[in-house]
């Protein structure tokens, strides 16, 4: 029995609201339960320096916990004045995500930055931030290709991630923060439409697993990621 | 006439969403129009070194502004290792305001901080900010009024803040950003239930002013926060 | 009674002694009491990145305390790696007060970097730093103009800066280090000759005033300015 | 064909110098092919801050690479003030790994660092770090057992990383640098003698892969981390 | 010939200005020539970590240029957030040197601080702070000895430093910018009263020296330094 | 009598193996008893901004200790954010050594730079540093000469370093760790072929020592580095 009552393979309800804020060019409020995550997708007009006169885009990503998302507060990492290796291990992986499913070249030498900002985390902020960063980011595409910036969409594919592990010797899905706390084995899965991996991250600091084990986590992902697709496509739906 | 079409002392609509999020001991969405502040309140059972062992507690904030809260993305403090100036200033600001109209000797030996990050940005947002941080500071105290962990309300009045200015030569009240470009002067106003002042912050880069125009830009303040007042009031009525 | 024994409208004595450096464009040793700021004036034929080719140019400041210019010795902003919130604060408010009174048109494009050092500190150093800037700008001025670097003065009126508070209820002008660390409530006032108000920063953490308080501040801060406008006189005559 | 001419499934030669630094408890020179890492395991008899009063020990792991241990010389990380992502993300990746093999309550309260500095690079410098830290920290914890500092070996499996990929379509073992410059996909597997999975790091920015594709991966990295362990086994015999 | 028309062996004239500033234990304002040199002596009755609970003190010292000591503003170290190799460099010589004439036993558990803000700099910074240091480093000595704070005197004998160089082909003392930007050598020589080397550090980036070179210039220090010497006799007679 | 059973003047045994890795133009790992430093030289088309535009190259050095080279381990400079005061005056003092010897101009607009990596430490680890860097910069200067980049030889002399010291009253030459712990005094001397002196630092923070002292060091000096010019030649001969 989960702690939150939930079946092995039982989603938190996902929650999406498009346009959150004004400015950007694609914004979306993004609920894996408790988990809330603000994903902006911003547009500039240039490239970082190694990416100068390739006739390419970029897509990147930064990712920050508000400092009282968390049960207790935790040290704003402005003020601290570094990034945790948490912070920056997460923000590369949204950002190797996203790029996963963006043809660059279609992109032209312009920017486009997912800000990930937790305002209340309760488990699976990382995955929750990449499958609302694919959200605004194909907002902020569709902004593009509607003004004539760009000629062919970049973004064909859609692409969402899911935590699973093992909690009490079973496989669950969707792991919000008590079951992350007492898991035995935790894997995060970045999947492709498609039937695609784009990335695993699976971890067991107590208990390990075998091949079986990594299978049955994979086919959770893949049913968590099924619904996370649909909710993709009904937010950004015209 | 403003740009905005606003009358010269009109406020922009203000809204409030308490327990926004669940974690906090006091948490608040405040919105001045289009500026949109997320202020949270942290009791720690621990007060600052310089505050240790005399029996007092502590009040202090932290401000950000997540980096597409404006019209074009801002670079990530966290990620530039450092808060602006500007950010410093402004966290401080809300500090002094919020201890202004707190007894910490009543509060006990403890420290409420209180998280301001900008979640969209149109004007205003110190004065957003102090205004929402008083509602939040407030929840969590008569948290610790309830459970019984102090016996006597350290706060027992109101404080709110909001801008003014000179814009085309008419004093008007609550800047929104297209006037706060282009305004001759500004100043920041944060005043205490009763009449009382606790900070003036006025500042003409272009043009200057004169005592009257001081006390005219004032007079709005006073408008403006009794409208501020109300809107706390009825936020925290249980 | 105030603890220096001066009368509550009595500034202490100003002394200033320009081209206290050889190097700097302009420099002087200004002295508000105890209060010893050295303030050295540098152009430079460039501007900030954020005002190149606009064709005007820029004042900025930079503000320090020697570690040991107060009671006890504070540690080193270089030695700990940032500038402490208080600094750049002060700073800003250093540069905002010059740029008021300069035509940044006039002076081409070229940036002069006012840098006030506090030897002494008493109380009142961000005043004295505003009101010996103006004489080191003034003196970089005069020599831009008198090279023909130059044709039109880009600074025509004189600013200076005070601070008043109230101190056991009275309200007093210039504050020193004693009556600075017990006031109910203190302003700095940022005045242009002529009557106008550039600055006010008036905070209350203890007390609070009402709008005559204010008056009655300001109307000290222009007794103050008064005399401050009469030794910038004499410092800069020919 | 690899370009380095060996078969898919073939390692490149593993080298061991154990003892090759004086001071450290344990010290090991470990080669992959062209890629060399020295690791250095060291014992303190503290643990850092949140691991205090459990009656547990620590073991934890930096990484660096020397400025030209690559093809051109990269920036030093001490002289730019911050360790970049990908180092943060590769030491914790080694502290996990030997935690997941570690009885932290048979260590006592102690930790032990294990240093991972790359003298030379050519793909794979975290597999090899990883399974040269093991080395080390058998070392290390071999001369506590024997000088009496602690009774029982909390160390009593072995774990051992090694990188695959899919490299022109076809999945190969131990990725050199031409190969990982060019994979579809790379994946780093740690695993643990007797079949577990530690940790899965599977990537794909080009291509993508489906579960077979994984397991392809998985297996080939079992064959791999035998041969790892067999020279881990013969490096630590005594 | 000199630039400055001094004969080889002839020092520029040495000033000293004791009780600069009012708050520190000890402190002067040292010239030599055009160089000015502000020291502070400043006594903490604690130590740094490294030595505490050895029942003896410690002095150090502190050592910055003001941004516009020199021909052209270099910048602030602070706001750059870090001090320069030079800068950290030239403070633990000066370090060095006071502890080299200091009785760190009979000082007892506490701190002194030679913090040496350089004014004006026209060459020489380094061996005017040093010879400055020691001034403000007897005065404060002084105090502790007169307030009964420590019995018997920890600092017995003088220490003082001079440059020296070879300027087109010729031997010379105590070098001001002019020489020290094209000597052909350069050297720094800290001496101890009765004849005795504390440090020497000589560099010659552009031509080299042999044997007899460095002890002419050793020699030519001997009488610099005895000129600081009585110069730091006068200073601190009572 | 020594604690190494050396003589006074005897040197440790001086271990040279060049090509130490393979990516960088110039490799050495250099030992001096069980003090063992890998040097690389890296050769970059470009120059540090402040030699732009003079048709000119450069020569630089960095320096580093790995976290374990001691008997305590030492914290990883890039995890404290900033190199030490020490670490940056010894690879200033080694980049000017080298310099010391090159003749940039006919090295040409590029960069040559020095990475010296302390792989274990026992006494004179500066020293080693810049007699292996020698060679490193010679075998790179070969590359660049043989492969016709540049046409005269910019490196015509050697330089080499070494430590000696006043031992319990003697003066030794080339302090190993437990003699450098417990020297009187402690001079490093940089001298070029031909008997020429490029550097001394000579310190004493216990004893002193006078001109006959300085000397009898230099005269050591002489005597280890006619040593290690031989294993310089032998280490580049081809």
């Amino acid at each position: 029995m989960r702690p939150s009552g939930r079946a092995a393979d039982e989603m938190r309800a996902i929650t999406v609201q498009t346009g959150f804020t004004k400015h950007a060019e694609g914004s979306v409020l993004i609920g894996f339960g408790d988990t809330k995550v603000l994903v902006t997708a911003s547009v500039e007009e240039r490239v970082p320096p190694f990416m100068r006169g390739k006739g390419e885009g970029w897509v990147t990503a930064e990712y920050s916990m508000l400092p009282r998302a968390t049960h207790t507060r935790g040290s704003r990492e402005a003020a601290k004045g570094k990034q945790s290796g948490r912070t920056q291990e997460i923000q590369r992986l949204i950002g190797r995500s996203l790029r996963a499913v963006t043809d660059l070249k279609k992109l032209g030498e312009r920017q486009i930055t997912l800000d990930c900002d937790v305002i209340q985390a309760d488990g699976g902020t990382r995955t929750a931030s990449i499958s609302g960063a694919w959200i605004a980011l194909r907002l902020a595409v569709q902004g593009l290709l509607d003004s004539g910036a760009i000629k062919e969409d970049p973004l064909t594919r859609k692409v969402a991630a899911i935590s699973c592990g093992i909690h009490q010797g079973t496989p669950v899905l969707d792991l919000d923060y008590i079951e992350d706390s007492s898991a035995d084995a935790d894997a995060n899965f970045v999947l492709i439409e498609g039937g695609h991996i784009a990335e695993v991250q699976a971890t067991a600091e107590g208990a390990t697993y075998d091949e079986e084990g990594l299978l049955r986590l994979l086919r959770l992902a893949r049913i968590g990621c099924a619904e996370i697709f649909a909710a993709q496509d009904k937010a950004v739906a015209r």
